[in-house]
């Protein structure tokens, strides 16, 4: 059970994102041994969270165990544990329930939902995150469709039907379109007595067009295609407050049994505690090589930093930029544990972005996407997004059998994952042990 | 949306499980409206549920929304609401929202699990009724094996490697069977660290043998076949006093993370609410007919009721049993609305159960079983158990991509099934609304 007969550098993985399982998957056999640490037990495909939070796709389709991930790595100890904090001077990681040494730190521990200073809005417009943010909108939306079906107040109705997102980045233009539909298409045909042309979707977003990170036709586009769909797009609309069932915008309040929030992201709480600098946001201003200041030993990857590349890019917080630092990383690592101390991390070239394309989809046959200086709307760049997350899917899952499930229930909405669960009957039950 | 100009009878049916659904499938379309409630949104396929326990299969793969499978049944409405009594003289249903009245009511209630009045054993071993159950004992035996994997102290990883199954009937001798293979082929893969052969899987039965209400040669056979997959069997020994993490046997005190009981089967709650004799386990006698002493307008079915028909069969606790009432109720309430009031209910032949056999399955690739005359038992039985509901939820799921996908997923432990989540870490969200 010991290994403290390996006399290999220790090298430990902090969260098993997009990141950090890259980098486990990519740094090669023998050079050292590696411990990965995940508060969950599972990798998510956290592209797709939102088909499970509008109830398109179940929680196996998305997620992964680490530890199934990793099985062939044999140099790769996973650990289920959450981080308390760092000691960089003793190389040390404080987990919950142990403590790491290590020689070299990866620290990938993503983003976290941000309220800009409203904690306590979280209460009444979850976000998107975790399987268990997604499980509790889904499950909450289901509901108050159940509930509509029963009451007779024309009022209550309405509010039971609304759903309201807020944010008018991707995950909001995807987290609307996909809504919209699922009220449209399919609980039209689950419910008997609802007439779900009342139901509606908001989507508030502060700015003055969505998708900001895209070229404005590609924001004009989205907007077009949402409203086709049915979804009412509010622009240039901030919001005040936030309440159970309530959000009041500046000339009214919008009641709905459910509110999400797609609004703000933030580098995970953890990040300001490695002691370099941050952004507003949170996020670890990082060397170009994305070593932490003074401590070349640790690296600091994912969504959870602030850089500006040598090209001028902004590295954005996406899976694939995620992915590229985390084999980056893997890959400077193991050239210097290859040459040895001789080999100083000055020599480090700096992380280059490859900017691959951005797309976000709206329903189910529609899309924006931007590849280089091509720009695409519409069902040509929905066929693209498809393609691409059923590659990465492919790899993901890795059975043929499980592919033509999963595009089946995709276009279909999967059935299954309207079932409704979760709701706490009693207190919570007690962990094992 | 109001159906008030409807003036056929109004058919309450209080139970999507296999006997209220079977019923609304059945129900021929024109003689009636029909109000099908349940209290959750879905039908579970409850032969399976202990697969979902023991991380093999996923909730979309053994539950379905209720009204995506009556989709097609334009007579029947369904409502997701809870039963909170009954008012026979009034014929009316209450239910936590509203107050449902009713010409022909069908009681489907289920069952529910039974501490033999230790109410308090529930909290430290949960049974298996639900698909919360299932998530429930399924997080906790992961996370037992993720702690396993940290602690260095060898009596807590013991307790931590650990599984009580409390129960020889089916689902006892389905779980311990099922948790053995999972220790040995799935968790020895997935965990670097631990050493899964010091893993236990116990089973505790009072009784001097398994499955009571097989031939005493299947009995055997289940046992040595369990203990051919490594599951530790005690017979004859009851269970004096469950605690956190203890259970209190005549000679000892076994410790263990995970303790699930499989004992003890009742009717629901709701049974005795109904006015009629019950037997210990809280099941109404009904009459022949299925129908409630003195209220021929009222039939009870499945889990709740205690019947011995015509042939002198105990009509058990399965899903056959259940669906066959189901579809003979149906029958008889359609023959009945079709003759109109003439006919006096006296004239309906009793409920015959046909025994298509019964087996229970060994872990993967055994089983026992008896059709009929004859026993099986090993590779055979389990190839008929695994084409039987394969068959079954062809029928069930209706697709065949989704077919092979379960089986290549059931064949293999499906990797997402080992995905935890669902672990409270602040105050549960209020329900929407």
């Amino acid at each position: 059970m010991s290994t403290a007969a390996d006399t290999r550098p220790h090298v430990v993985v902090l969260g098993a994102g997009f990141a950090g399982l890259t980098f486990a998957q990519k740094f090669p056999a023998g050079l050292a041994r590696v411990t990965l640490v995940d508060r969950t037990n599972h990798h998510l495909f956290q592209p797709l969270l939102y088909q499970v939070a509008t109830a398109g796709l179940a929680v196996p389709d998305i997620a992964q165990p680490v530890r199934s991930i990793l099985a062939r790595k044999r140099d790769v100890t996973v650990l289920m544990d959450e981080v308390a904090g760092f000691d960089l001077a003793a190389r040390t990681v404080q987990l919950r329930q142990s403590v790491l040494s290590y020689d070299h730190l990866v620290v990938a521990l993503g983003g976290r939902t941000s309220y800009f200073g409203h904690p306590e809005w979280e209460r009444h417009a979850p976000g998107l995150k975790t399987i268990d943010d997604a499980l509790r909108i889904r499950r909450n939306v289901l509901h108050a469709f159940e509930r509509a079906e029963m009451t007779d107040d024309p009022t209550e109705r309405q509010r039971l039907m609304t759903i309201v997102v807020i944010g008018g980045g991707p995950t909001g233009v995807e987290l609307a379109g996909t809504f919209a539909e699922l009220q449209r298409h399919v609980l039209a045909r689950d419910f008997r007595r609802l007439n779900l042309r009342t139901a509606r979707v908001i989507l508030v977003e502060g700015s003055p067009r969505l998708l900001n990170a895209y070229p404005p036709e590609l924001s004009d586009r989205a907007r077009a295609q949402l409203e086709s769909l049915g979804v009412a797009v509010w622009l240039g609309v901030q919001v005040r407050e936030i309440r159970d069932s309530e959000v009041v915008l500046p000339n009214e309040t919008l009641r709905a049994a459910n509110i999400i929030w797609a609004a703000g992201v933030a580098g995970s709480p953890l990040g300001p505690q490695l002691g370099a600098e941050t952004d507003r946001a949170g996020r670890v201003k990082v060397l170009p090589d994305l070593s932490l200041p003074g401590h070349p030993e640790v690296r600091v990857l994912g969504d959870m930093i602030a850089l500006t590349d040598p090209m001028g890019q902004i590295v954005p917080g996406v899976s694939p930029a995620a992915m590229q630092a985390g084999a980056y990383a893997a890959q400077t690592l193991a050239r210097e544990l290859r040459a040895g101390a001789a080999a100083a991390p000055a020599c480090r070239a700096p992380f280059v972005y490859f900017d691959k394309g951005t797309m976000a989809t709206i329903g189910r046959s529609r899309a924006v996407a931007k590849i280089g200086r091509l720009q695409f709307s519409g069902f040509t760049a929905w066929l693209a997004w498809l393609f691409i997350h059923l590659v990465f899917l492919v790899g993901f899952r890795n059975k043929l059998s499980v592919l033509l499930s999963w595009t089946y229930s995709y276009l279909t909405f999967r059935r299954g994952a309207r079932v409704i669960y979760g709701f706490p009957r009693e207190d919570p039950p007690p962990p094992a042990g």
